[in-house]
C-alpha cells in the first residue's frame, strides 16, 4: 500500500492511495486506523513529507561504489551519523541553500520508516519491525562536513532531509534501482544490491545499542555520483517500486 | 525556581519544590501551567528526568582545560554532535554498561533546556530562549568513539544521558562550579567560565542552522578530568546553583 499525508484546508490528514485518489483514513498509520468515505484526487494534492521522524540515523558510505569513489575502505560496522529534526521537508517542499555553505550536495536514499518500539531485534525479525520505505535525499554541505569536527552541523540545516513521496509499505528493499535526476540529467544511478549492510542488518545494528521508536527514520546511505547543487535546480530522487521525490533549490541568504 | 518531574501511583507529574516538599501543578512547564493544592514530601520521591528532549545537541571540546588535556587545538567554532533520545535517564537512574564497550566514560557537563521555538536568535536575545538548566553526565563509550567514522553510537547507547535531579529556572549559568564525583572521590573539578563558547553563544550558534524545539536539550562540554567507570560504580554530578545528579552503573550483559 501507498500511505500518503496530504493537506487539507490547513490540516495534517493521511490516507491511502488507490489509482488516482487518496481515500482517507482517521487514526495513525502505525498503531491504528480506519477508513473514511472521503475521497480526493491526487493530482494536485499538496503532498506533506510521508512521515514526521523523531530521530533520523543514517549510514554512512554504505555502497560499494560511493566507498570507493571517495576513496574510503567500507566501514568495518555500519558508520552512524544523524540529522536534526527540522530538516524533513516533503514532495515540492524547497530545500534552503544556507548563507554558510559554499558546497551544497544531494545524496539519493532508501529511507526506511520504523513501525514499533525496537531494541537488540535479530536482522531476520527486522522486517516486523518497518511501517514501509520512501525516498529520501540526505542533502549535506559538503565543506562544512568537511571542516566541522563532526558531521552533524553539515546534515542539519533546516530543509535539508526531503522525503516522500509517500511510503510504500509493502517491498522488498534489497535489490531496487535508485536514481537521481539534476535539471533531468542522471546524475546518481545504483541499486539496492550494492549496500554493504542491506536495511535489515542495519536496523539490527542500531537496535543492539539505541532504542527506535515509531516513526523514527533511517536513511541507508548514497550510490556513486552525489554532487552539488545551487538554488534554481530541480533534483529528483526516484526509487525503484517507490516513485519520485522532487524538490527545488531556493537561496536562503 | 526549582522544577522537578516526578512519578506518582505511576504517573508523570511535574511539580515546584518549595522546601521541603513538592507542589504539583498541572500542564507543561514551558506553555501553560496553574498550581494545584496537591503537595507531596521532596525526600523519597521518585525524581524523573526533568525533560523529555526530543533532540539532544552537545558540544565538543568546549571547556579549555579539557581540550588541552586531551592535546585538541580549542575548535574555531562550536563542535556539534548528538545523542540519541533513549539515552535520558533521571536521578538515581542506572546506567547500563553495554557489552560492546571496555571504556565507559563520565562527562560532567552543565545542560540547558529550551522554552520555545529557536531559529537565528542573536547571543544577547538567547536567555528568553531559555527554560532552565540541569546537571547531566554525557556518558560516552570512548573505545567506540574512537574506533567509530562518527560519535553517535558512542554517545548513544540506552541510558548513556543522565539528567537532573531538576530544573534550575533562574541561574546565571557563565561562572559556575561544576564537580563530578566518582564513589565520593572529586575527579572532575571546573568552572563554567572555562567554557570556550558560552551557553548563550552555543544556542545562538547551533539556532543558525537548526531549528530548536521547546523541551529540546543542549549539553555545553565536560571540564578536564573525565575518566573510566565500571559496574557498580556511583557517579553524581553537582553544579553550583542547582544540585547534584546521582546515578550508578550497572552491567547490561
Amino acid at each position: 500500500m501507498r500511505c500518503v499525508r496530504f493537506e487539507e484546508q490547513g490540516r495534517a490528514r493521511i490516507g491511502f492511495i488507490d489509482g488516482d485518489v487518496i481515500r482517507a483514513v482517521y487514526g495513525s498509520i502505525d498503531t491504528y486506523w480506519r477508513m473514511t468515505d472521503e475521497v480526493f484526487p491526487l493530482a494536485g494534492a499538496k503532498l506533506l513529507a510521508p512521515c514526521v521522524p523523531k530521530q533520523i540515523i543514517c549510514v554512512g558510505f554504505n555502497y560499494r561504489d560511493h566507498a570507493r569513489e571517495f576513496h574510503v575502505d567500507v566501514p568495518k560496522e555500519p558508520a552512524l551519523f544523524t540529522k536534526a529534526a527540522h530538516t524533513v521537508i516533503g514532495n515540492d517542499g524547497k530545500i534552503i541553500y544556507p548563507r554558510q555553505s559554499h558546497e551544497v550536495v544531494y545524496e539519493a536514499e532508501l529511507g526506511v520508516v520504523i513501525k514499533k518500539r525496537m531494541k537488540d531485534v535479530a536482522p531476520e525479525d527486522v522486517p516486523d519491525y518497518i511501517l514501509g520505505y520512501t525516498c529520501a535525499n540526505d542533502v549535506t554541505a559538503r565543506d562544512l562536513q568537511l571542516s566541522d569536527v563532526q558531521w552533524l552541523r553539515s546534515k542539519s540545516f533546516d530543509t535539508f532531509c526531503p522525503l516522500g513521496p509517500w511510503l510504500e509499505t509493502d517491498l522488498d528493499p534489497t535489490d531496487l534501482s535508485i536514481k537521481l535526476y539534476l535539471n533531468g540529467q542522471l546524475k546518481q544511478n545504483g541499486r539496492t544490491s550494492d549496500m554493504v549492510y542491506n536495511p535489515y542488518e542495519i536496523l539490527s545494528y542500531i537496535s543492539q545499542s539505541m532504542t527506535l521508536d515509531a516513526g523514527d527514520l533511517i536513511l541507508t546511505g548514497t550510490p556513486m555520483g552525489c554532487g552539488p547543487m545551487l538554488p534554481g535546480d530541480e533534483v529528483v530522487v526516484e526509487i525503484e517500486g517507490i516513485g519520485k521525490l522532487r524538490n527545488e533549490v531556493v537561496k536562503g541568504y
